[in-house]
């Protein structure tokens, strides 16, 4: 074992960042993974089928409707939803399995999963990302299509709704410049990985070996 | 008031630094001071007579007996202690005037000052820096002069009981390399700021401006 709890030796950490749709949360994770290579990204399991170039546990874990299911029924999702008649859901092995290798995992999620994976892992670390404004988050909602008033009314009541979990959350993260959200990012991480209460468990072996 | 608690307007955080004698305190602050400018280092409060060059308010504020005991009695030090005759002591005013201000404050201080610390100042950021192994610890320790074999085995028992105390602190952080070290403190600082229980406040008032 090493002394040092802070290097390689030491169990991974579970990142999991949320917040409103239309915040820029896949855009943060694309720049996070290219400043940051040794993160794990998580990848879902889904019942929908894999399109060209798909590659099973790389983009997915491709899987049946039956097997899906014998996933939530033996509790090995850490949050799992439908959507336009797929399943998706994130095997809590996979994440288990990369954590205890000492890797960090990164999950970028929707709100309502992000409370789904705090009931099941409240270890994990939660950050939301908030916009900038309002009038940000409405002109990013707004920017993505030709929607009209009333669809983009609902999604704004919709991500109003969600800011207001933020209070479920460890971390608040602005995303003014996806740069410093991403800084701001690995500085948790790293913040994280020095908190006494995850080091215990080695500092009390370290504490032994002193005074044994 | 601007939209971004991560920005200037933000209240600045008291950060206490410390570890057991001999692990590196200074050299750490030394270097912390160079790569983060912005830091402000807390200014004790003594009874010793000024040195030369030392300014007060710059080096210390020096305070007559009556002075400081005055300062105890209405509860303006965040801690104190006697050595060698005379007094020494963080003034509360000063940590809470530059926090107030939004900067960024930083005390260096033994075990026994910090934990007095804690307990009039419980928000502070509590870090303990570690060696990176006891043997490390006591060539520091045995290498500063030409202690005797008694001494060194004193101060060693010392140390060890220091060590004891990390479980007060918030975050432990293994002075392996001073740079690794003090990019680990820039990180907690850092990530101090993106806690969602400090920013409760502002996120709150942002809220309400948003379903107002």
């Amino acid at each position: 074992m090493t002394n040092n709890p802070q290097e390689p030796g030491r169990k991974g950490l579970l990142i999991v960042l949320s917040g409103p749709a239309g915040v820029g949360k896949g855009t943060v994770c694309s720049h996070l993974r290219r400043i940051s290579p040794d993160l794990v990204y998580s990848v879902s399991a889904t019942t929908r089928a894999p399109r060209q170039g798909e590659q099973e546990g790389i983009n997915y874990f491709f899987k049946s409707r039956e097997q899906f299911q014998a996933m939530i029924d033996n509790d090995e999702l850490l949050e799992w939803a439908q959507y336009v008649g797929n399943f998706y859901g994130t095997p809590r092995s996979f994440v288990e399995d990369m954590i205890a290798s000492g890797r960090d995992v990164i999950l970028e999620i929707e709100v309502q999963g992000a409370l789904q994976v705090k009931n099941k892992y409240p270890q994990g670390v939660f950050v939301f990302l908030m916009p900038p404004s309002l009038d940000e988050l409405k002109m990013r909602i707004t920017g993505r299509g030709t929607e009209t008033e009333d669809v983009i009314e609902k999604r704004m009541n919709v991500a109003i709704e969600e800011l207001r979990m933020m209070r479920h959350y460890h971390y608040v993260v602005t995303n003014d410049e996806v740069e410093s959200a991403c800084e701001r990012i690995r500085s948790i991480i790293a913040a994280e990985h020095c908190k006494r209460e995850r080091l215990e468990p080695y500092l009390n072996k370290w504490l032994e070996g002193v005074t044994g």
